[in-house]
């Protein structure tokens, strides 16, 4: 049952749905967006409308551009459809300045002397390393090919900055501190909430997890990359990959946006200080475009202070675009820690002081991606998914702890602790590029020859899993295959038993369970849990023009309890219970 | 006598020679240059054979070519010419990038719209605040106006990066560390050895403070910006404009090159680790471009960690080009004080742990230049020069202590220190823009209310003015005016009684007392004290062709004691003194 998404069993869908999740989006979006022209129109702001259906928030913005000499020639209407086709289709993979990622790096002096027909052939047929094959997948004609090929020998042009004045100008209150509830103004049981994105609608629905009512549906950017809850519980943080963040207000009587900020121009990653006595104070948000991060008030989203992350790589080469990628809380100090996904670097920043700030830039592996806490919140455990290795700092000394080698492609989400039965406390990681789970020892103390070391392997179903979950009060590690191009495996997960690791997993037919009559792609994706642990929700994550489901599992029973379906669920996909969320519980 | 060299007063000549020592020297070396083709020829590598008589580092560097449009067309061979020229006259005051600095910003954006016939006059005629007038100069004819006028209309090509792989290979040890010397093996008083920069020879001498006799002659980078003196007294690392930084060890039978690195294509730094424990241990080069700095082993220059200095300036708008000026060696922390010019922001760079980089970012103001310790060496002095402000960092808690307003464009060197007899502790600077010599109170405990505010202004010669300088046992304040228009302030120097600071200062006729029969600039530059405090030094700086001197004076009497003259003393400007520097003694 090994799958490796890098080989080519990958089909040309998959191959952009895999990289467009992993790296930017851009496909992803325009692969998804395209079927339906229509959807969600109502009550659109012109930012909104901008993005409504928009393959890449970048293809809209103005550019420079440069053109080079050596390369065959293109008019400038040429020129810009070139460019916007580029974001659209292959930013997501080889990098907005093309220095390349996940894709491969596509600057001038390397394409040029490849020349106009090799890389033809290569952009119509694709390549098994994952490279789709646009000409045959019949998305480009041969025109188009051309035109690509002929674009990515000129020099790539750099689109516009994003200073602190461009943030600030486009912040909104809508409801300002002096108007908004000074105590819970509603009785949901809030730490039950989720918040969970709608993916292609540019919104989050939020859900009450104790009736599984929606709440509200709240307007956000598009395509919304995660869902934080501050320290307190009260507020969530809500970023689109359109850079567009949101604060939602969990105290109102009908909880809503109270504010908004667009922070870039591309997007993945927010969070919210949760060191004692910065509770709420500071939120922090990491864009790919520009690549920086912004310090902003908690309350407002009011923009303190821009940090870029250009800068020299672990090898130290100098990297024009170092995006923003996963951004965690530290527990231990008033620190935020950002991955600066090129780099390889892992920024821990001290919000305390913004006119004096401190950081400490950690040196891991290239290319740094999604990651969470250890059980005892000390230690973040974040994959470096093009080196297949996990990465763990230690949050207490600023230190690397280890790196650690595991399977293809490891993409964890925030990962997975338990207590293993033999080897002590571990945290779990699936990937996306084979099937091995790796569980990691994560106790230095008691424990301490497995620390930071793969205790054991699991098998899972195949390649192309996004989230693995378990829960402190359950015995059950779920993994989706959400990626996989078998549809048998994305539309169904596997559960391991904790308790007896030894025991092949149970596979659950989750999408069976939404009973959707649709066609479609109908893929499951994320577990969550909920506050008291004991249910576990996937999304059953169909077309935009399809009906989307959300199915709560009875974690002890492993069998389907409750599915949520509604008109306005479209595409939903991630989910963030507002507790867990809030206390790093995963 | 009020001289504000941003005024017309100005001279064209004056004008490059003003803004190529404040900001770049690119202009600066093609004047002083020109006059002789000949010069230092023997014994060149090739490296030094391009930099001789070269007025750009960067001239000579590959760069990618960036059309634009919607600028008036150029041929390649046009370009090519244009780039050539704008990094040696032009790049210096308005950026590599054309994003500003001491000039305007040039950026296609702000150029196209003024037209190729608008640029023409101001790049032919000049301009009252600083601009040089090209063409009726004769440095430029009409061709060559009208060249430039269309070339900065295009997009600014980029020079080449720098990683750590091609300072490497660049490194050389001329003598490894297991051939050096276990003790020292020569009878110098090395704690009096004067580290003399030969401007345009390439060369620094080694001159014995005691018999006033040259040492050695040693190959070094162009025009050498500073000397610093290892912790320990014993080596000496001498860094060029052409980013060549050598090592020289002191302990050999004749002090010379020990190894040798090429950090980048422009720079102006070198500091090394002056912490207990960490005495000689680290050394750091801070180059113009690429804007980053190096961390380096002491004693083999065998780089270790580069960080890029791009990132946002105290305004949070992102600066492609954050040049990095003074670099100085804190004695309260194992840290390094760096200053990025054009962001405003000074970095206090943790050298104890390299794959855990430490930094804290200190926004002041734009633009950093130079600067120096108070008495105590807590409070790192330095100047945003382009602010008229001093800002004042606290190296015990890493902040802002205090960003001070003073006169037009301060330049102070390192500054100087002694006490008022009425305000108490004070560090001294003059200027560039006007004859104003600010004195700041640096004691916030028993002179509280005098702290970083100036507690007096003296009333110096007039503008021009590059170094100041006293010394703990003297009671004299020296101020040269080297860049004065007026040949009588550039060839004289100002001192003041600190005993009686109400009394206007005494001039000393430096340049008359070298006796040079040449003609030429003859300029006076920079006071240098020797390691008893009873000798200050001053350079007479011709140019290449003609004859330079050292005069030495002896500092209770005011009067010329001796003059060191020597075929191979060729454009002499800075002196570093051993100890002095060692030590920070100023």
């Amino acid at each position: 049952m090994k799958t490796n998404l890098r080989k080519s069993r990958l089909s040309p869908l998959t191959a952009v749905l895999t990289t467009a999740l992993l790296m930017g989006g851009a496909a992803m979006a325009q692969q998804t967006a395209a079927p339906s022209a229509g959807g969600h129109k109502a009550d659109v702001t012109p930012a909104e409308q901008n993005y409504q259906g928009a393959p890449s928030p970048l293809a809209n913005e103005p550019m420079h551009q440069a053109a080079n000499p050596k390369a065959p020639p293109m008019s400038q209407a040429e020129f810009d459809r070139a460019r916007q086709i580029y974001f659209e289709r292959c930013a997501g993979c080889h990098g907005v300045l093309r220095k390349g990622a996940t894709g491969k790096p596509l600057t001038p002096d390397l394409t040029i002397p490849k020349g106009t027909d090799y890389l033809k052939v290569f952009i119509g047929y694709g390549s098994p390393a994952g490279m789709p094959n646009w000409l045959t997948s019949g998305d480009f004609d041969e025109k188009t090919v051309d035109l690509m090929a002929r674009y990515i020998q000129h020099d790539p042009p750099t689109p516009p900055e994003f200073s602190l004045e461009d943030m600030e100008k486009s912040r909104k209150e809508y409801v300002p501190l002096a108007q908004r509830p000074t105590k819970k103004m509603n009785n949901y049981n809030i730490n039950n909430i989720f918040s969970v994105t709608l993916r292609d609608a540019g919104e989050v629905a939020l859900i009450d997890g104790d009736t599984k009512k929606i709440i509200n549906i709240v307007k956000t950017g598009y395509a919304v990359h995660i869902s934080r809850t501050s320290a307190s519980g009260r507020y969530l943080y809500v970023i689109g990959r359109d850079a567009r963040l949101n604060l939602i207000d969990l105290w109102m009587e009908k909880p809503d946006n109270v504010a908004e900020i667009k922070v870039g121009l591309e997007a993945r990653s927010v969070e919210t200080s949760k060191f004692k006595g910065w509770e709420d104070k500071i939120a922090i948000a990491g864009t790919y475009w520009p690549p920086q991060f912004v310090l902003m008030d908690g309350d407002t989203l009011k923009p303190r202070k821009i940090v870029a992350t250009r800068g020299m790589t672990v090898d130290n080469e100098y990297h024009p675009e170092p995006r923003v990628a996963a951004i965690v809380a530290s527990h231990q100090k008033p620190e935020f820690l950002v991955n600066a996904k090129e780099t390889g670097k892992i920024w821990m920043v001290d919000y305390t002081d913004l006119q004096n700030l401190k950081t400490t830039q950690i040196d891991s592996a290239k290319f740094l991606h999604d990651g969470g806490f250890d059980s005892t919140r000390r230690y973040f455990m974040t994959a470096a998914n093009a080196s297949d290795k996990i990465a763990v700092v230690d949050t207490k000394t600023s230190k690397l702890a280890a790196l650690v080698p595991v399977g293809k492609t490891p993409h964890p989400g925030r990962g997975a602790n338990f207590t293993h039965p033999k080897f002590g406390p571990v945290w779990a990681s699936s990937g996306l590029g084979d099937e091995s789970i790796a569980l990691i020892g994560t106790d230095p103390v008691k424990h301490k020859a497995n620390a930071w070391k793969v205790v054991q392997s699991l098998k899972g179903q195949g390649g192309g899993s996004l989230f693995i979950k378990t829960h402190p009060k359950s015995s059950n590690l779920w993994v989706d295959t959400t990626l996989n191009p078998d549809p048998k495996l994305s539309q169904s997960v596997a559960v391991f038993d904790i308790k007896d690791l030894s025991k092949p997993p149970q596979i659950v037919d989750i999408a069976g369970c939404a009973g959707i009559k649709d066609d479609g792609p109908k893929r499951v994706v994320q577990p969550e849990y909920n506050v008291k642990g004991d249910e576990v929700w996937f999304s059953v994550w169909n077309t935009k023009d399809k009906e989307s489901a959300l199915v709560v599992v009875d974690d002890k029973t492993r069998t389907c309890k409750t599915v949520i379906k509604d008109p306005k669920l479209v595409t939903p996909t991630g989910k963030f219970n507002v507790y867990n969320t809030q206390h790093d519980v995963y």
